[in-house]
Parts: structure tokens; sequence; C-alpha cells
């Protein structure tokens, strides 16, 4: 392997800077919803930014902003890239870092070694968080896939019922045109992204290459009793969903503290009704998150806790309700895209780990269409989705080294 | 004993359905909140007839309505009564039911047996709900004890923020002589209330006197953690409060069933924070409103309770905080009157039992200036709070039994 080009630290946090002043919000955060003015200046300035590397800018049908190096040889591209919207507020990083980390690659390697191979391409998603379009999460990697339904346009709507096609008009794309987003001209996706977590933190590591993104469910239960006087009914009258509640609660979590890592299973929302301090509810209403990388794992896991809030409600005289909401598959990596990655980062000397994705990926989705993988940058304190979110410099440049020692052996070696 | 007056039946049916015109809703249900319109013409029909009946009706400076039977021999007065006020809606039954037994008790002892040897009084007493003022709770009964301060008259507001003093002025009643209400010359108060839970249904029983009024504390409990992304975080770095939460709620609940009747333990009302679906939450705020009828036991549950919270909150590293919003001491009832009713009960060949109240009545705050008991009618299906509350009217004609004989034997005998 010739030497890799040095990665300019003074010109990536230039970089952050800079994209994070589109929409910046709460000190250190960000607030920049897909279409918004801030997201079609961001874009822009990613925009001049590729020119300035020699790549072309183009923008697809639903927004995505691609950046172009041919190649001598053609063929599909390999592409790296992430998505350049924000939660509400959210942090400089999350997202921002994956578009910024591609440009400063492909650049370095064009500086240092001319244009590559094959054509490579820089993207800058659109909506992966559904912070504007709440049901539109990975809106730009599913129109790269054709996975957006031509009733989408007006279904998916924003906070205020204002549906996204309207939305796309305001900035100049034509809904009609969706479609035309959808690639099969695509060999590779690698994406650069924070880790969201304490993994990296507490291995004392700058990096991680990932080898499987999260399956997730989202599933809402509902368990109904009978709503009673807090007072005037005894114990052993009670069909009180809270109770049974807190037995189901207590059981899918220590299942996954069981189960150990990877599995996750989180309970992040409640209700009770009528949710008076002096009433026993009636009805008991909250999410059941479950994660695993390997799907087969992930059905365990849901089986096991269908069988447990069955037996619970059953033993308890409580009805109880299940539906899934949100069913994403795990995804696993290009196991040779991985291992390009790995060498990439033992020949850099990165010290890094190989795990699995907690947290969705546009990844994910692109996966539908080609190979994938990804580059974790360690989080502080494993903070995102707030304006406290941070990656150190260092954790970044070695992040893009892993990033373009990859892309090296993808497309100019 | 001498043989006691009848109980016209169709008489009670006829004043349950007369009082239940003002402010009728949803069918079979009442809404009658205290200063209402509703509230002034139900008091004002108890007045016509008290009068009817021979009684004096004076409203006092809180609106309590007070209808007198002055006593050949004087001294202090032996009364029976309720509240007049609803929830929103309620029944027919919790509150009104015991005025018209009162009524309807003393009318048929003085149609028997002439005028009584001590004063006798029946009272409808002011806004016992909370339902239009929340902090309010037994207003008029704690008028009657001197426990309303000056300020409660400014501070204590509607669910509009208004003033209960503003209120009580736009129907005649002047707050600045709300001390006036107070009541020294109370020999004795008997309350006929319905049960509000399954106890007597469940023994195939029509009354109960009651011996105890349950202690009630109401506690706000709070656990906070670490908000996290809810894949990202494996479960080891995880400070759940929901873990958390559950483990408490699971452990204050069996703990309620272990202890056995009379004690109870209930979470009625419950939050998280952020409350997203996908994030680990970061705090759980939930009520814990725990009651025994004996102070003592009341106390060893509290504790036990709060033992275990620090306990599960220290070792899952969450920080706690326990406020006590509301503390009703428990309250027993006078053995010598709970002795009359169960005489009464018996000699009228009335299957009872003795039980303790779980729900807050009145007479635990009358209790602060003479000897209490009560009468508990049977509710269907224990329910309460609700336009399905129902009393048959065998039940009912039970209870006013009881209580008739209790009256006379106080103040005729």
């Amino acid at each position: 392997m010739p030497e890799m080009p040095e990665i300019d630290a003074g010109r990536v946090e230039e970089m952050i800077l800079g994209l994070a002043a589109h929409g910046a919000h709460s000190g250190t955060g960000v607030w920049r919803t897909t279409y918004s003015p801030e997201w079609v200046a961001a874009n822009a300035l990613v925009a001049d930014w590729g020119r300035a590397a020699g790549l072309s800018p183009r923008s697809d049908a639903v927004g995505n902003l691609w950046l172009r190096a041919e190649g001598r040889e053609g063929g599909k591209a390999i592409v790296s890239g992430s998505h350049i919207d924000s939660q509400c507020p959210g942090g400089r990083y999350d997202g921002a870092l994956g578009i910024i980390a591609a440009l400063v690659a492909v650049e370095a390697l064009i500086a240092h070694f001319g244009h590559p191979r094959r054509p490579v391409e820089v993207v800058s998603l659109c909506e992966e968080e559904g912070s504007r379009f709440p049901s539109a999460a990975f809106w730009g990697s599913r129109a790269i896939t054709g996975r957006i339904a031509p009733e989408d346009l007006i279904s998916v709507t924003d906070h205020e019922g204002r549906p996204i096609a309207e939305a796309m008009r305001d900035i100049g794309l034509d809904p009609e045109r969706v479609a035309e987003a959808r690639r099969d001209d695509l060999a590779a996706f690698i994406e650069l992204h924070i880790e969201q977590g304490p993994v990296l933190e507490a291995a004392d590591l700058p990096v991680a290459v990932v080898d499987a993104i999260t399956s997730i469910r989202h599933r809402v239960v509902r368990l109904t009793g009978e709503a009673n006087h807090a007072g005037a009914f005894p114990m052993r009258f009670r069909r009180d969903p809270m109770a049974g509640f807190a037995e189901i609660a207590s059981g899918v979590i220590d299942h996954a503290h069981r189960l150990g890592a990877p599995a996750v299973t989180t309970i992040g929302q409640i209700a009770a009704e009528p949710n008076g301090a002096a009433i026993v509810p009636g009805a008991v209403t909250f999410t059941l998150d479950s994660r695993h990388p390997i799907q087969g794992e992930a059905e365990k896991m849901s089986s096991a806790q269908a069988r447990l809030m069955e037996e619970v409600a059953a033993r308890r005289g409580l009805g109880l309700s299940v539906e899934t909401i949100l069913d994403h598959h795990a995804c696993t990596c290009d196991p040779a895209l991985v291992e390009v990655l790995r060498s990439a980062a033992t020949e850099a000397d990165i010290p890094h780990i190989v795990m699995a994705s907690g947290a969705a990926h546009d990844s994910q989705q692109i996966a539908g269409v080609c190979p994938v993988a990804m580059v974790f940058v360690r989080s502080a304190g494993g903070r995102s989705h707030t304006p406290e979110e941070f990656s150190s410099l260092d954790d970044i440049v070695a992040g893009i080294k892993v990033l373009a020692g990859g892309l090296y052996r993808m497309a100019w070696a």
C-alpha cells in the first residue's frame, strides 16, 4: 500500500463549524430540518465545497445532493456520505460529520492520487431523522432504493399537517419525479457516523468498523383492566393494569440484561388512564422498543416478550393488545467491505473494534441496492440528539483516515 | 325499643330522582359543582323538603345547608347528612343519598315519635369532592371545624383560576364570615354513604357500619436517570428510571397484597420524560396512594415503601425525590356510636358487617369537633364517581332504617 494522504484537522474543524452555522441553535446545537432555508443553505455550502474539490454536484428528485468524481474505468460508483438534517435541536456531528468526512477523504485522495479508477460520489442525504416529517425517516435513502410510494408524497406531512410534496415544491423539487431518484449504479456505500453510544468511550478507542445494523421493532402495548376507587377497592378485587405493566416492564428489561449486548429493550413511552392519583388505572399503554442486529435473535426476543405479556395479562385478568408500528429488519454489513475498512484501520495504526450499530442508519436502507458498511467515531458520554453531542477532532481524523483508506482500496487501488 | 317507623321506599325514590334532576347529566349521571346554579337549586329543593318536614333551614357562611328540629331538652345537636356536590359527572348517590336518608329518617321519626328530646339537624355539605375547586375538598366540613384559613378564600381557585371567594359572593355568601360556620355545639355526626367499593356486594349484604375511615397519603415520586438512545446504549451502561419504576411499582403493590385488606396501595399517575419510544427515559414521575385505617399501620407501610424506593434508587444509580402532597390521618369512629348503629341494625333485622372505609369522607373532618360514625349502603359493582353508580332501593331503605334506629337512640330515646 502506498502512503495515504494526510488529513488536515484544521480544515475538518472549519467545515464542521461552517456547516453548523446553518441552523445554529442553543450554543453548540443545530436545528436544521429537511427543505428548510437552513437545510437549503447547508446543501449549497456542501455543493460549493464539492466543486472546489473538483466534484460535480447534482440534486436528485427528493433533494439528495450527489457530488461525483468520474472514474477512469467507469462502472458503478463507490459512495460515501450521510444525512444533513438534524434533530430539533440536535448536535453538530450526527449526520453532518459523515458528509464532511466523505468530502475531506475524497478531496485528499484526489489531491494525492489523482482521479479515481472507479466513479466516486459523496452524498448529502435528506430527512434521515424524520424531525420535520415524522413518518418520513430515511426519506432520502428510501428514494435511492425506490421505496417511496406516490401516495407517500401526500400522506407524509410535517407537524403542521402540510404534505411533503408541497414542501418539496417550495424549494423547486418536482414530487412527480421522485421515482427518478432511484439508483441502480452503486457499487458500495460507506457511511461514517458518530457512535451515539458509550461503547467506544468505555473501551477507550477512537473508532469502530460496523459489521451489522440492528433490527428495530416498536410495539405499542395496551393493558386494560378496571378503573376503580383507590381506597374503596381492596387489592384482591382489582384488575390493575399498572401492576401488570410493572411486572412486564421488569420482565422484558431483565430479559435484555440477561441476553447481554447487543440485545436492548426500552420502554420509553407510557400513559395511564384516567391518570388520577386516587384512581386504579383502567388502562396502561406503553411502547416496547426491542433491538438485535441478528434478525433471528430479534425474533426470539419478540416471542419471549409476547409470551411474558400474554401470561401476565391472562393471570391478572387484563386485556392485552399489541400493535407493531415499526419493524426495521437487521442489516448485515458486507463482510468484504468490513474487511476492507478493518485493514485500512490496521494499516493506519488506528486502534479499533468491530461492533454492531444499535441505532438505525441510512446505510440500512441503501443496503437494499448495494453492499454497505460503516465507520463509527467515539461520542463523548455516548450522547447524541442534543446540542451537547461531541466527538474530538483527533477521533474524527482517525475515522476519516479509516474511511479514506477504505475508499482508496475500493476506487483507486 | 318501640316499633320503628316504616320507611316509604316510593318517597325515597322520588327524592333521589328529584335531586338528580338538578345537574342531570349523561342519562343517569349528575354534574353538580359547588355554588353552581344546579347546586343552588338542589339545596333549595332540600330546604323545601326540610320545611315540609317541620325543620328550620339555615345556610351557614360557606353554604352548608342546615335543617334543624329543636329538642325538648336542648343541648348539643345530633346531626346526619352528607355532601350535595358531585363529580364531573358523578352518579345520583354519592353524597346526595346521605342527605336524603337523613331527611327521610328524621321526618319519619318526627312523624312517628314527635319532636326529639335533643336537637336534631340534617346537613347538606358543600364541596366534598373538590370537583370545581380542586384544593377545596371537604370545604364545607372544614368550615364546620374551623379549618379554613382566610388566605384559602383567595388561593383556592376553580379550574379557570377564579378564587372561591368570588364564586361565594356570586350566590350571596359573604366570604368574610367563613369563621362563623364553625360549630362547637354538635353532639354526634352520622353519615350514610354508598360504599363505593365491592365489599358488601361480594359479602351479599345490604349495609355496613363503618368503624374507621382510612388514612390517605399521596406522594409524588420522581426517579431520575439518564436519557439515552434506545439503540446505541447497551443495557449495562443505562441508568433507566423506568426499570427502577417497574421494580418499585411491583414491590409496593405486592406489599399491599401481602398485608391484605384494609391496606391498599395504588399507582394511578405516571409520566416519563422525554416520553419517546426510542429514548431511554431520563425521568419517571409517579403518584403513590397508600391507605390504611389504622394510622400506625399506615406509617409502617409508608416506611417500608420508602426503604424499598431508596434501596432500588441507590442500587440502580437513580436520583429519588419524594414529596408528600396529601396526608389525611386515619379516623377512628366513636365506638359508642358504632355500637348504637350495630344494635339498630340488629334490632331491625338487617344483616350487616362492620368495616373500615377506604375512601375519605366529610365525617373524617367533622371528627375534629364531635364523635362520628357512618352507615354504608352496597354499591352495584363497587362503582362510584360515574353515572353508572347504583344502589338498589331495598338496600337504601335498609340503610335508612339503620340510620333512623341510630338517630332515635341518640335523640329521641
